[in-house]
């Protein structure tokens, strides 16, 4: 008796096993991982330096401002706002889960992460700084010049230890354990009847062929109004910009779907600012169909359940500026 | 042997506490002491608010954009950046102890915290919003919503409900702690010799006549250049654009040496970047006096140590808008 019990348990286990095993398998959209191999040390040097408006030429603007970690890693605006009140040319994507991208930027032009984050830092639009101006800064201030040695062993800060850093911090900027990864992971509850009908809605309509893997996006390059074009002020041009192919025009890396509830406005020039209208444009543009108001309630509430845990940390303490350190320069020349 | 043991412990310890209790009692510095009954669920509302650049036209500017917590609770700036960069007319004063404050604004024209919080977001040239639309913003939020009804038990949010959980968050950010606190509640070796003699030269000079109590500062209104007129291009009329009296004229509210390593640049004006140049033209303008290079050095040594514990938290993340919820106008009208 003892004995069938025990086996006709290990029987529905093994069953379970391979019945969730293979519905993972199948579904196109993965849960998030937790970060793995990380540099502590640098992890927290870099939340330092993502955080210090020091890095920009007005001492106002950090990462932080357009990246806002309070506010889905996006500053929630249609284009950023740059140096002296500059208009940027582009929505900011979020940096949550970025490290999941195939590249980085709309249109591709960064590698990695490592690459962007010495980018706005030298663009005069957005921190109006230098790579030089940057390390000579960071080299005045005695409590960096001490961290930099302790990770990095050099006597000196080059750009190049300040973007590995940042990036080091932003590979932490996961969100897992969204509503949607515990259902993939089991747990059957944790979605709504809505939102599931939502999923297979989302999955049968096509939304899926761009949206897809971990970051439910982030690993492809499409054009932006392929049935229908997209109508814009925003001069954009996408990855023909980076690889001078003409066929190439308007397109731009799929943004990821994780925390989209959080990182309206949307699409790369940030023209739309609720999730079903978002929805209603994907699916006439991209897809030649009209969602119903019914579907297109079931597609949102599925985008909502993709919403994960924020990074949680204490706000960092910036080292304070010695007496020889730079000023930073906010009006005049 | 051993009664006189325990006779002799027990005396020299009633002496050690006559001579600390003493001690305490003469020194015109008191120890920062930890915030004491707040509404921890309004301190967790107000944190929100704080950081939230919803309640700035732009969508761009929060409290901790010019009061900012990873910075002594300033922008380190001479003056700071508003609405469209345009361009303060005066110094940002830091956060930090603020509760200790005789008044609030360096002219005290605010009698306390609750009554600073709602300037600058109706100011045009700081949040360039208005309470109106601030509090209509807050209320489309569902999050915020549920939060100010389960705190305040009302249907709908006012300003002052706002402002008062910013100002019961500010009420937290006090700085214990401090070498020099460490110092005054007996524990001897917390300081140097040169801080120590730092201390009596800020004593014996007078600098403790204004600079003293709590937060060695913050509790009066002083002429600026009393000795020597103090020279700025800054237009600020200081205590008489309140009073509307002439006599106080320049008249500023003296402000905190708590933390006052991080807090430049110095004076209303923010034009002074160093401590030993802020020292040098307290000495002269104020006291008649002209420190030497070693005195100053003391004394800049002795300002250091009141650098305290600085608040530690988790960055707050904000609740996403709603569809309705007025969008921030960063750019054109």
């Amino acid at each position: 008796m003892m004995y069938k019990t025990i086996l006709a348990l290990a029987l529905s286990l093994s069953c379970l096993a391979l019945r969730s095993g293979a519905a993972m398998a199948e579904e196109p959209i993965s849960p998030i991982k937790p970060p793995a191999r990380v540099h502590l040390g640098m992890v927290e040097l870099g939340k330092k330096l993502y955080f210090d408006p020091r890095l920009s030429k007005s001492g106002f603007i950090s990462c932080n401002s357009c990246h806002n970690l309070s506010m889905g890693g996006t500053d929630n605006l249609p284009t950023s706002i740059g140096d002296r009140w500059q208009e940027g040319p582009i929505n900011a994507p979020t940096v949550l889960n970025s490290s999941l991208n195939i590249a980085q930027f709309w249109d591709g032009r960064a590698a990695d992460l490592q690459a962007q984050a010495g980018g706005p830092i030298a663009n005069p639009k957005e921190m109006g700084f230098s790579h030089t101006l940057a390390v000579q800064t960071l080299e005045t201030i005695p409590e960096y010049a001490r961290e930099f040695r302790q990770i990095f062993g050099k006597d000196s800060i080059s750009i190049e230890q300040v973007t590995e850093a940042i990036a080091e911090f932003e590979k932490t900027l996961v969100t897992p354990n969204a509503r949607f990864d515990q259902w993939l992971l089991g747990k059957a509850d944790a979605l709504t009847e809505q939102e599931r009908e939502g999923y297979a809605l989302f999955k049968n309509s096509g939304c899926v062929a761009c949206h897809n893997g971990e970051a439910a996006g982030g690993n492809s390059f499409q054009k932006m109004g392929l049935i229908e074009p997209y109508q814009t002020k925003n001069g954009a041009e996408g990855r023909a910009a980076v690889t001078g192919k003409d066929a190439e025009r308007f397109n731009f890396k799929v943004p990821t779907l994780r925390n989209v509830e959080l990182t309206y406005p949307y699409f790369h020039d940030g023209a739309v600012n609720t999730l079903t209208e978002a929805v209603d444009i994907m699916g006439r543009l991209q897809l030649g169909r009209r969602f119903t108001p019914e579907e297109n309630a079931k597609i949102v509430a599925f985008l909502k359940t993709l919403t994960g845990e924020q990074p949680r940390f204490n706000l960092p303490i910036l080292p304070p500026s010695a007496d020889n350190t730079p000023r930073p320069i906010p009006f005049g020349q």
